[in-house]
């Protein structure tokens, strides 16, 4: 059976290598725009531990986004339900940094993947962690298997100095007392979880916790089986700004994305798919993964709908 | 397997019935506010025909909103994905009847199951059926096994009474040219189509071909597999207003919920489910209906996700 | 004194009628579309009577939004300070047809001048007059000493017929109880009370009474000081809708503009001027009419600051 | 004739002064809070030189916006008519530091004189001057005759310690690139120059070169008549952020209100006149400063209308 899922892949992937891509490099991250726009992979792990990748499947990239999953985890692990009284779990229904939905809703971001709400989040673990940059980052290794994971300086710093967008969320927020620390020190926390760099095959283990109830592979508990369903359908309704009924449309996954071109989308008690190709869409997630995962979950019917 | 099911759905029922109930009757349309507000019903039918009910399954009530989804698989059906240039796949982020976006997105409504998509999407009916109230009542007829199914003229004439909020949406979408036929017919039929009337039975059965890959139980194609996928994917992140995610997020099932208190939600391959308590939240769907599903998919891990 | 200020208006109309007209003809009312867009008139009357004009001043045209201002003062003199419980006096900072501050301010439009505030008025009218259609007529027949002045049937049908943005305006102001006859009824006056048609000299006799502390120039009151002079205050804040602080910033004098092209102004104590050019700029104001008024003021140190 | 008007000033006050004071001390400046909020004063000096005042006209308090006028002043004067491409002179529309109408326009504050506006303003002296701090005092000094002008740091401070929402102006600005300088720095000259403190009868003084055709009472040119005229438009129909409308239909004059509880106005050719009186009204403006000005000018007949 995995055999004719790999093959499904394969082909998926060869057809989109061969299309036009239509996107455009993310440019409000300087670091990002040196990339080599033709990178190009897949990666799918299934919960039985056997994986497959094609392509630059095994090339670094940083990862963005796609780490709001993970700080979201920890937060909600941590803090429990009570976490959405700071954040709520609806989709923006506009673009991704808009602050007009902030206004009316006083202080409290949509959900906690647009960059308003994975602010608050930051906020949350600065609060409740000890050393917040150093505890995130051990739990990633944790999750991801990864003991040698870190943040990478230079797209953080590369991020911080044209973060005026994201200062200004913060400040905002701060504005309606919905941080509790100095937004500085949130945003520098920020920064830095963005910055964590994986290669597709990595990303898709990584995931691996929420298609499987909470527990990695290996069977250690993450979270609990009802909070990674609960995450499941934030990506789903929430993962792709606003584009995510689009992907949910399209593809029919839960998922999340990064303006670094990566997307991790997964099959609840089977698989994992993590996809990289760092030319965006106007609506910031990348073009040809987009078509791949398409393609993909078209040919193997893997849709949760 | 079905016993133990059907034992929770009477445990949460009995459960749910006991609590208070935090909602209120929909004042909007005069002829709601006559219903018994402690009617109170919930009716399971899957995918082998066996069903079962507790409580009022088989009151009829006015299914409002939820005749949304029937109208846009007919829709859907006659003009394939051109369907999506007059109308959007996204959830709104806003009140149900919102005309921020509208203007934003210059009359293209954000997905079809808010007032102003809806209304395109009878617009739609209007110029590719002869006969748009009969056409599409005959398609209800058939896809539920009702032939007795008619329009309740008192329901869309109190609606229609009221009617001056979709009147507004109607006439702003026409000033964008996304309105082909005259407003006041487009809202005759409008009107018409909400005010349908089914008991939780009736509905549950009526919703078993999204279920079913497009097909009723006794085989029939309605849609094909594709397109009843995607209506379950519109209705995941797009069926419950702005309070779509939180349905995501607590129920974890594909739905549709109306004003008259009803709401339908299906776990595709299995079961659909139907519930009806008049008294609604104050985003616009059933206080004890919500609360019940969750209760139901919490005990039975229904949740897709 | 006056024929010094006459040559300045001669001067100031020569060197416009030579300037490129950018602007475009209004399209949304097809009769007005059929107006020769070359037509070019400005017209003045001090309050001794004495009056002097170019160009198209003989020339009548559709005064369209100008009556605005008529159908505020007669609603104003009936009602008293309680108008404003139904309409504010604010700038609407947004396009003159919005329905978004609508919805925040919760169906009080922010002006009498913008379409949803004159279809308030309109209402009001219709309330407190026996027949608000010939009243309203009566009393600018009054104010104006035009006898035989009659609405323009063909102009209020050619809106009337495309009026679905005004439509949706009235209609979503019902939705909020600000409208407490039938809608249809509301427009049909409205329509009716946007189609008189006047010629330069005719407007800049009729707004005499602005400029005279509310008395016709043979000294019969329309309307007390006090009031006149808080309608000036209206028309310099909100007259120019989204172009309001540059009409005062460039011109400096209270004015009320219409989309037919024409454009009245006045100096309190001392004159108005009333200036016809259909092409309209982007914000709906004529394009020449502005650019004229802003000569003539600069060169004859009329405004008000 | 000044005798009379100075009598009407007196028994204004005495009629304002036994109202309910239903205004609220301002609370987001911490320092503000500290005022004695039964502060009440009102200085009126006309170009001939004389002046008259009554109450506490002689105490010092902060003028908080109203500073912006002077910054806007010497801004204009620096770079003349470009100014206009970096702001807009249009009424908000909405709250006084809404980011709303920012991201529409992206990063053009809609005017001058709310906070957005302000900033930019402060950003443009910072690029022109060597030392804006220093050169902006320098200004004041002169334009008032008040050698001896400092900013307050006690005010400064408190408004810095809590200026997370002028923070998010200034970086939301800053990523629309229409902020030139680094956005810490900008804040810092904007709360330097919001910290200045002077009393009704120096602020009065302060505003007579508006009055006056840009020249000061000695004659001194500080900026052009043109300039004057069109920053005196500017105050009416933006001065008191979204009650900009109510103060011209109430009041009439041009002007400009400060949360501090300050208000100057002034009559062009004739008068300026200065109230203060810390508690607010919801709009932030000074509740007995309003009422006040409104007396005065109804039985003065002050309107510019």
């Amino acid at each position: 059976m995995h055999s004719s899922y790999y093959n499904i892949i394969e082909n998926a992937y060869r057809l989109t290598k061969a299309l036009e891509d239509k996107g455009k490099l993310a440019t409000y991250i300087p670091e990002l725009a040196n990339v080599d726009p033709s990178n190009f992979g897949i990666h799918t792990t299934n919960l039985d531990g056997t994986n497959f990748g094609v392509g630059d499947n095994l090339k670094k990239f940083s990862i963005q986004s796609i780490a709001k999953v993970l700080s979201l985890t920890l937060a909600y692990k941590i803090l429990g339900e009570e976490i959405w009284e700071r954040v709520d779990v609806e989709p923006s229904g506009t673009k991704f940094d808009s602050l007009l939905l902030l206004e009316s809703y006083e202080g409290i971001p949509r959900n906690p993947f647009i960059n308003s709400g994975a602010i608050v989040i930051c906020d949350i673990l600065m609060t409740h962690l000890n050393n917040a940059h150093k505890d995130f980052l051990d739990f990633v290794r944790d999750v991801s298997d990864l003991p040698d994971l870190t943040y990478s300086d230079k797209i953080a710093d590369s991020e911080k100095a044209k973060g005026y967008r994201n200062t200004a969320l913060c400040n905002f927020i701060k504005s309606f007392d919905n941080i509790n620390n100095e937004p500085e020190d949130v945003l520098d926390f920020y920064f830095d979880m963005c910055s964590l760099e994986m290669n597709c095959q990595q990303l898709s283990k990584t995931f691996t916790f929420l298609a499987n109830g909470g527990r990695k592979l290996d069977g250690k508990k993450i979270i609990s089986k009802g909070k990674a369903k609960r995450i499941n359908a934030i990506m789903l309704t929430c993962g792709f700004y606003d584009e995510s009924g689009e992907f949910a449309f399209r593809v029919g996954l839960p998922g999340k994305s990064g303006v670094g071109g990566g997307i991790v989308a997964l099959y609840p008690q089977q698989y994992t798919i993590a996809v990289w190709s760092p030319k965006l869409n106007p609506n910031g997630n990348s073009f040809k993964g987009m078509t791949l995962l398409e393609e993909v979950t078209t040919h193997s019917e893997l849709s949760i709908f």
